[in-house]
């Protein structure tokens, strides 16, 4: 299988270990993919991201190939019962294509609005243990133990751990590929980074014959690893942190939640997926209820609800359906009691102007740290055999490494605005 | 009004006569254009191209921002009475943001299929003419015979020549946003061309001043148009006529054909879109029901119609949602008794294996011209004022000027493969 | 004048104010600029980096030109009387081309082995105001108070201060355009960032009518200043403070100095230029002798003085021209004391090996501040006209404003390693 | 071995195989290229143009392994005696990195004004056949024959006939990176093609198991195959063959031949490189003596020339140094009776003017082949096995196979210019 991918050029899986894949992506739980965006209604604050999870998918499996390949290099320096297999090989690229299989239509406001639905995680796993569906068919006939430590792999463990870590971590594959990929697609360019510095960066170190880890190749590979770091921070900063992005997401949450309680409600509602009335009303979905859902079938709910006799729903149905997006008021510096008295001064204006304060204003708080496994940190692996924490030999590591970028938020219904803005200004 | 665009980076609109773009982009028949992909099923054979008609409509209009500037230049070789004022530069940028507001999913499929409904030109014009359109009442807004004149732009007119060559004609706004996207999403780099270049290699003619019309600046500017030209036929031969692409075009057709036939012939079908059901019965339909026309309309009627009891519609639909596609197989040389042939000798091999020929085997010609307004050709202005035509300045467009690309296939289902390629390599 | 850039693209200066480049481009003492490298003895470790002074000079004036456009806009918002007038952006563009005119080869390693000579920067005001050479004759013809006034712009002297630290400040056009420029020749993809948005997030503010100052324009011209300021960090990191870069130079400068000892002391030297010559021997040179430096005069020298009689310049100037580079030992966590006790033991030990521990052992400490002109920070203005600081706002530089950027390591010949390391990781 | 390009990104000499590649970097004849800019007098027209026949001797060799990786992959085609062993993948990244290395300043000007002088492919095998040089030196290390299979292949012979064409063929690797290094450092974006994908592109086939001959992979080959060519078109056309590159070389061939006839008739003359008056005194000069020219040996010897006692050498050596080209007048049309007739009507003019037409008018031709090896041209391989030729299955090579692409101009001093202009538009 050979293909022309936006982001990585020519992407080819043409070796026998590579064979899974092009088998998978015919699936039908992949081909899904198709129709979820990946970045929900960024689309709304960025023209050009419409691409979806499946052309993700794909990147991802491509980056593990590469990063599979750089570890064939990297594991001459350590034992040879470390190295990686065939079937190792197999099981990480079939875990990198299907990461992601599991994913809803805004998979965490449906988390969020719906408790007790299972995350976008588990459902990943279930599609990949469940033998009614392609995905595990595929993988079954390629061994039979193959679904099961595929699963174990999406969930982080594997008994070389450091392929763990490559599928859930710091650097891992689906980072790289949704870095580059989102920002090729919304054309933010700080987002880029270099892919093939950054592979050949790594290296791996087995102190006295232990299980390998990864670790970067010092000192050159820090600036890779650094402007990877940068390069996931910009992101947050202008796409995934960005107000209108954010201001949309808070507004779907709360029309799903809304929908949720009128169906358990027993209210009437036309073109209510499966997956949720079910969920609204027992609890839970089956994986056919949830496999069905997808952008177009919340978008045609979505033109239902606009028409409904529910006031509130049908409002905010209309306004993200129309483009009228909420507005946000940002807080800085980091003072919690500020934050939370401006919402309830806001909360207080929208009840004067007729407007239920729990549909029509929230405090949105963004957070992600700067490196996330601090647990089991990467160390930086120099020409003489010396290890050193990066925060030891790193400028910009060094500053940054215990720190999180937080975005906080009032968000509101455009018509509070200049009321808003004129009490917190005071 | 500034933005992010994946392709050109930096995209603002900031200058007065630049205004009407912001107000008319909120409207919704502009936003309803993200919810149709500009490829249509293209992303069946490049997993990128899931971008959307809304960014191609901004790129668009940020093209003829780009190309007025270059005028507001070139123009001062001609005489001021034939400059651009406010009102031309305003109608200009709303025509080159509109030209496109009429496009249903899949246009010419659908115009091919149901042939008494109108083109999508049509509808485009339409959109901007009638009263009760968003666009429409903003555009009157800004000045009574502003809707006129821009949907006289968009088809072309203006008293202006070189304008309505610029929306319409062979390197006009159009095009030369389309390509840069398109080679972008699918990561096809051969459609890249110097869109700078191209725009700074544009000069006005005005002999005798009489009506000025667009030159190509010699003979440095050559290579720029030269590079376009090539870019395009890239594109054709890559994507637009990628064999994938014309086979699943060529299934949507069918289906939209038979879902027609089925329709007025009275059979029952579910989720037919209002604008289908309206054609099919009584020859047209409202402007209303034509713009509910979106992907996930038709994504819609495809999931309802892949368990319809018609069996030849139920089995197309399923086919194209399940990405089972048409095979296709290429004539090379242009015989064409050799093609007829061949689709006669397919058409038996489907009867014989069950199939319905006119549904399951079609002769699918693609054609382009490398140059299509050669009725009035771009001249070559040169330093001293002489003017040449580019064909006999130009070593490529010598030998390229009359030349059409021409591809021709077979297309049909996949089990007949084998017994189709041994009759046609006989 | 239009030309292709490989940095900028298409470069163009054609409006009447632009008219002066061009002209002074033809100078000789610009026309010079093609003999001296960017940067120096670079290439050494990156082989692209073979990019001149001349292609910097004209980016920067471009650079300029597209800042002038930006200011154009951004005065709208400041009282009329301190707007840009023709004779202004004439000046600044000239400044602009001509800020490096005064440069030699390895300009600093020059200033350093040579006390008495003037920097570069005296150089370039010289050029620009001394009758004799082209650039003032080509200045005075366009305004006899022009020289003078381009001198002072060079200086970072303006009546609109703003002007002053755009031709020399944190974000001035002479830096946009060698970091973007150095990273495109060298390859390093981290020294990329986005200049059209960094323009674009410059606003000028008057408080009270005062004159104006830049700003930032927030929050949304946050990131491009904060990508700025990265990827010049990763700029030295990668490439200014390289390890081999550094330790070349390090070796021209020692070759520098023992010349001019040499000559000061009346031994017979074969092609030593003329410049070097006089500064040695009287302390001064003219700007006549000092304008036929470039890289191939002391190209010739570096030939001839390999075979010269003094061991010690004999044996450098053969190391340097065979790539037999010296070496380095990098110091982490600025414990000033074991730096020093680290060039006592390697100086030691040098002198046993019998070589000169003056010529063949050295301490090099490159820093560079992440923000640099802290006494008048760019404040960041919010829409409702509200001022605050950087680091008030931005979580980058929140973090980093009163940072260093320092590496130290110590240099040495090859030979001299295994005994050097062995006695530091004691 | 591992480092930054400018073009090809991150470049590494890992494997085993590679290792000499490396070595031979460090050879000083290698080292020598530093100095020779692969563009000569380009940089006059396109600023950027100051790379060196160093980078590209590293990127040709980077190719070559890229090369070597495709053909492992497509050697599974064909007979196992005919695939790549250890020697032979040496032996071409050895040639790959060599094929340049004989290559003096300006060398067909050289070569031309010298008709004595051995080419440079000549001196190429010069180097790495004489014992005295280091490539020799290294090559021998490796391998007692190797110098000589080296040797063999830089000149397109090899028993696996189609590295030999790698090194010297339509898509050698040579051309390859220069294509895309010219490119990146003109800024000339017409020059880029996808190089992975033309590698992607290429097949072995061995009809009867006889020597394997490379093939294109049809159809989906063809357009990379097609884009290389447009490539290289587009790059004769606006930088090779740019009219200011041209005159100056023209410029460059008068000087040095003026230079030679001065020094055979026994005039004194400054600063001659030895190599030149070796061979305009006794027919020949030895390997030494060659490898010392260098641009700044050149440089410097226009530098003395300048101030000569020769009028004409002086004139043309300080208009060249003060880039005051001779201009251009382009005949189009192909008219060889027109352009002589031209060239007589200037000479004439040059003569009336005193100057000597020799030296100060010339008609220079430029022509070059759009597919260069019709006797033996790679076929389409069709995935049925079908072989077909490239003009029978590509529209585009259809129409170019046979065609040249050709440019003719008068040249001439500048003073000349009204007065050829009005002579000729007569």
């Amino acid at each position: 299988m050979i293909l022309r991918d936006s982001v990585h050029g020519l992407v080819s899986f043409e070796q026998d270990e590579e064979g899974i894949v092009p088998e998978l992506i015919e699936a039908v739980e992949v081909q899904r993919l198709r129709r979820i965006r990946q970045l929900g209604l960024t689309s709304l604050a960025y023209p050009g991201a419409d691409h979806t999870r499946f052309s993700h998918a794909i990147g991802t499996a491509f980056v593990m190939k590469k990063f599979l390949e750089r570890m064939r290099v990297a594991e001459r320096a350590i034992p040879t019962c470390h190295r990686l297999s065939f079937e190792t090989a197999q099981t990480a690229l079939a875990a990198a294509l299907l990461h992601d299989v599991g994913h809803g239509p805004y998979s965490h406001l449906f988390e969020e609005a719906l408790p007790e639905c299972p995350t976008h995680e588990e459902w990943t796993v279930r599609v990949i243990l469940d033998p009614a569906t392609d995905v595990n068919h595929i993988l079954a006939r390629h061994g039979q133990g193959l679904p099961a430590r595929v699963a174990e792999l999406v969930r982080g463990h594997h008994e070389l751990g450091y392929l763990g870590r490559a599928v859930s971590g710091t650097f891992d594959v689906d980072r790289c590929d949704y870095l580059l990929r989102d920002a090729h697609a919304t054309g933010v360019s700080y987002g880029r980074f270099d892919l093939d510095w950054l592979l050949r960066s790594l290296r791996l170190s087995s102190p006295d014959g232990s299980s390998p880890r990864l670790a970067i190749d010092g000192p050159r590979g820090l600036p890779a690893i650094e402007s990877f770091l940068f390069a996931r921070l910009f992101m947050f900063q202008q796409v995934y942190f960005h107000k209108a992005s954010r201001a949309s997401e808070w507004m779907m949450s709360r029309i799903l939640g809304r929908a949720r309680w009128l169906v358990a409600n027993g209210t009437e509602l036309e073109n209510v997926p499966p997956a949720l009335a079910a969920i609204a009303r027992e609890g839970e979905a089956t994986l056919g209820e949830y496999l069905e859902l997808d952008d177009c079938v919340l978008e045609g709910a979505l033109v239902a609800w606009s028409r409904c006799r529910d006031v509130i729903l049908a409002d905010l149905c209309q306004r993200l359906r129309g483009r009228k997006l909420f507005k946000t008021y940002e807080f800085y510096g980091r003072n919690r009691s500020a934050e939370l008295e401006g919402l309830t001064l806001a909360r207080a204006i929208a009840a004067r102007a007729g407007l239920d304060p729990d549909f029509y204003v929230g405090l949105d708080v963004a957070t992600v740290a700067v490196i996330d496994d601090t647990a089991e940190p990467l160390t930086v692996l120099f020409p003489g055999g010396q290890e050193r924490q990066p925060g030891e030999v790193s400028f910009l590591l060094a500053r940054l490494k215990d720190e999180h970028l937080q975005q906080t938020r009032l968000v509101f219904a455009p018509e509070l605005r200049p009321a808003i803005v004129q009490a917190l200004q005071r």
